[in-house]
């Protein structure tokens, strides 16, 4: 008998595993019944035109398998304690297997949720992509040395397991820095360390949420936690924002089972939560028993004043929870955030960790502990910090000299700004449109990482610049061109543009350097 | 004025960040009026002995977050804009916030979960802790080379977000891997990198379950995966373990949300569950619509035998989904492992992991990947395989030359065994609490990652022992000292033992180096 098998010399699959594969599915597929015998491996490998030795070794895993069996002298055959009834009732299934594969009936899945919006692989040549650092900026060669350092006393630390809530030493230094920078002081048991603030909001969502019940979250607000809430099934009530951020006077006078907050900055619109809100914010936390999710997610770039103290720092009951990371003073790349819990909540939020993924992976969190140990993170940050700096006043300049007066928030701090549209320019969606034609990305709310849970009044005209990842030339190309688009634009469709943009009627873009720029955030 | 303020200069934080603190407390707990002037910067930094700088800038701090205010001639005083209101009602809980902060009432949390025994934090002298390489076996050179090559080309990838579902390189290798040892033929965008099993069991309980479904789990069962499932409050429906695996007999005939198993090696039995029952648990799976997930925590050990081919690989209809890790083959610092799901799951699988963290850390992906594609993961394979052989025989040889006849199952493969205790010796329980008054640790199957729930015919007389992480030295050292334990407690305690061993009239353990031994497995 010769088997109806072939291999492929040019596949990546061993050849003695395509023989044992294709074995198997003839077994399977009752081609080969129970009984039968197999040619003897010098035969079947003569027929191949393969050594002796890798037949030998497929009849030797099928039999492991239970798929054959030998006996001295009888040799080798198809195994016959392998139930007839098991291949009978897969036989159809294994002959028609590939069609019938997509009609198998499956159950739905439990899932609904969707993802948020943070992976952007069609970067245009010019693009202001949000909340990422210069890549030219990470500190590569401390980076590499720490890591060749650390890697010196691994020993056991690659391969055991160690406490779920993350590295003490870097919890330690994380505290330390969270003291004069954010005025919350904590001890290093109060800090787990998470994937990103993505692994916090799912924390706080197994920590705190169960299906149906409600979460209050500002909105517009981050994608990545109104979407993860969605997810678990929680109600979300949005709770508008103003100028001032969130408008804690809108809060549900029944609580919540958390409330998601960005008081440091806003995401999107970089407004920055006053003292006044931020206190009575928590007397309502404390009123209705609702805890806060604060999340600074970019706290560390604050250009205009000193650092703000953080919700928590003014919290002396416990309610609020902490969210900062490493993905926006780093890089994404590097998945470190960490979350700050008040101390009832320790043990609990240890628990939950462990259950999430049994804590962080060692190395980059050992080589991070060092790194702001050392000083090495305080001088990075001072040193993108005023790269920053620069770049935000080079983008509020360009828009200035194209556009004239312009109305922009979230300048004090941060990575990007919202250059909230003019009524004689084009709403957001339509100029992000004619930008990309021209290369250059610029990012509605809701193509920017954030959404509109519902009549939020910023998502129309509102434009979401990123300026962390561009050099100085590259911003003031993208809004020359941005400004050239619209030209083009307007020329080439004056008519309809007429009727579709209800400033048609304004003056056309006029070049001026000495345009006024407000910012919003804390006045003096 | 002189402020009440004291600072320490052994303190990690600054002078300028303790001095903000404080004044920001005495404006809280309204010891500082709104309107009250703050002492001229000049005069407190003498009050203080710290230079006038350090002031200056806590005060333009306390201004920027609203607590001071600056007014030319009148100089710097207390915000008025403070609402007298805020201060009032927080004031008797500023000033006794200390004591109440205990006495703070919060709403219960929702979470109501347990964590997994994973970490050992108190090592005995000699210790058969389970599932944990040898920390001298990591590849510690070439992975310090593979780092350093990496880092050369890291470019934005440390920066960035990346696709959700992991490295694509490194899901090639995983898929390449998983097509000859365990007969997964799938494509790489079927593999999503996790941090570990438990992140994908979480993956999966957030795909397919929702509160009040029903969870299918192997009895006994690893602890990470049935604490997992409960804590999402499902139901979990025990189903037996024989000395074959699983009773696929025993399964519901209504189905589940989803099957736990682990067919390659039952944990913590060690038992293989043999094709037939495979055919039948799929026949199951695809009658009832129940997905099944298939936890394949330490396939590549294997001693005895070829590969298995994993549940997925018999699978045509997509209801298995695959869990690895590279935790016990590398080392569970690295916190890298891999979920395997049918095409129509894999786009919900992406958004999950999304929602879940982001992706996994960029650096170790890339030299994992690098790792496997140059075949240096496979000879590392082969060498700790062998070390572990060498290693299991030696504790199988020193179990019979103390205990003489010993049933001990799981030998063919994995990290630990199981020791079936025979009736003269304690039960499981107290031989680990004898055993640990000499230094050795030895396991339960509680103590040891495992759970009961309900009924295990294992539980009491069987003993875990892991193998992987000590040296043949200490291994026979550490048999020796449980049979002299034994001996000491039985004259110490001889009447007590009498009524509390059953087996007390049992031979005394007599050495005997020809003791036979019962491996428990897939047989020839």
């Amino acid at each position: 008998m010769e088997l109806p098998i072939a291999l492929d010399r040019g596949s990546k699959q061993s050849l003695q595993a395509q023989l044992h594969e294709q074995i198997r599915r003839l077994i399977l597929g009752a081609r080969l019944k129970p009984g039968t015998p197999v040619p003897a491996s010098r035969i079947l490998a003569s027929q191949l035109g393969v050594s002796r030795n890798t037949v030998v070794l497929a009849y030797e895993r099928l039999e492991a398998e239970g798929y054959l069996q030998t006996r001295g002298a009888i040799g080798t055959y198809v195994n016959l304690e392998l139930p007839e009834n098991c291949l009978t009732a897969r036989r159809p299934e294994s002959v028609a297997a590939s069609r019938m594969h997509g009609s198998a009936r499956h159950r739905p899945i439990a899932f609904e949720g969707r993802a948020q919006t943070i992976v952007n692989d069609k970067r245009l040549a010019c693009d202001f992509w949000l909340g990422r650092p210069d890549p030219r900026s990470f500190p590569l060669k401390a980076w590499r040395r720490l890591i060749n350092r650390t890697l010196t006393t691994a020993g056991a630390c690659l391969t055991e397991y160690r406490d779920p809530a993350g590295l003490i030493d870097l919890r330690k230094a994380i505290a330390d820095h969270l003291g004069p920078t954010r005025g919350i002081n904590v001890g290093p048991d109060q800090i787990v360390i998470v994937a990103g603030c993505q692994e916090g909001f799912n924390l706080t969502a197994r920590l705190l949420l169960r299906e149906g019940m409600s979460v209050a979250i500002e909105n517009p607000a981050y994608q990545g936690a109104a979407c993860l809430y969605e997810s678990y099934r929680a109600r979300l009530v949005p709770v508008g924002v103003d100028d001032n951020g969130l408008c804690v006077d809108a809060l549900p006078d029944t609580g919540a089972a958390l409330l998601y907050v960005t008081p440091s900055r806003q995401y999107p619109m970089g407004f920055t939560l006053p003292l006044e809100r931020r206190l009575h914010l928590l007397d309502w936390a404390r009123r209705t028993g609702t805890r806060i999710v604060e999340d600074d997610y970019d706290g560390d770039f604050r250009y205009q004043g000193s650092p703000i103290t953080a919700l928590m720092g003014l919290d002396s009951h416990g309610y609020v929870l902490h969210l900062g990371t490493f993905s926006r003073s780093l890089g994404a790349g590097l998945r470190l955030g960490y979350l700050v819990v008040p101390k009832h909540l320790v043990e609990a939020t240890r628990q939950v960790k462990a259950l999430l993924d049994n804590g962080h992976s060692w190395l980059e969190q050992a080589v991070l502990a060092e790194f702001i140990a050392r000083g090495g993170y305080e001088n990075h940050l001072r040193r993108i910090r005023q790269s920053y700096a620069e770049r935000r006043n080079c983008l509020i300049d360009s828009l200035q000299r194209h556009f004239g007066d312009v109305t922009v928030s979230g300048t004090e701090c941060g990575m990007h700004l919202a250059w909230h549209l003019p009524r004689h320019l084009p709403r957001a969606a339509e100029l992000q449109a004619v930008a990309a034609e021209h290369g250059v990305g610029i990012y509605t709310l809701e193509s920017g990482g954030a959404c509109d849970l519902g009549g939020c009044a910023y998502a129309e005209r509102t434009v979401l610049l990123g300026f962390s990842s561009l050099d100085e030339r590259q911003i003031r190309d993208g809004i020359e061109r941005i400004a050239a688009a619209i030209d083009v634009a307007r020329t080439r469709t004056h008519e309809a543009i007429a009727s579709t943009w209800s400033g048609a009627a304004a003056p056309a873009r006029m070049p001026m350097a000495g345009g006024r720029v407000w910012m919003e955030g804390i006045r003096p």
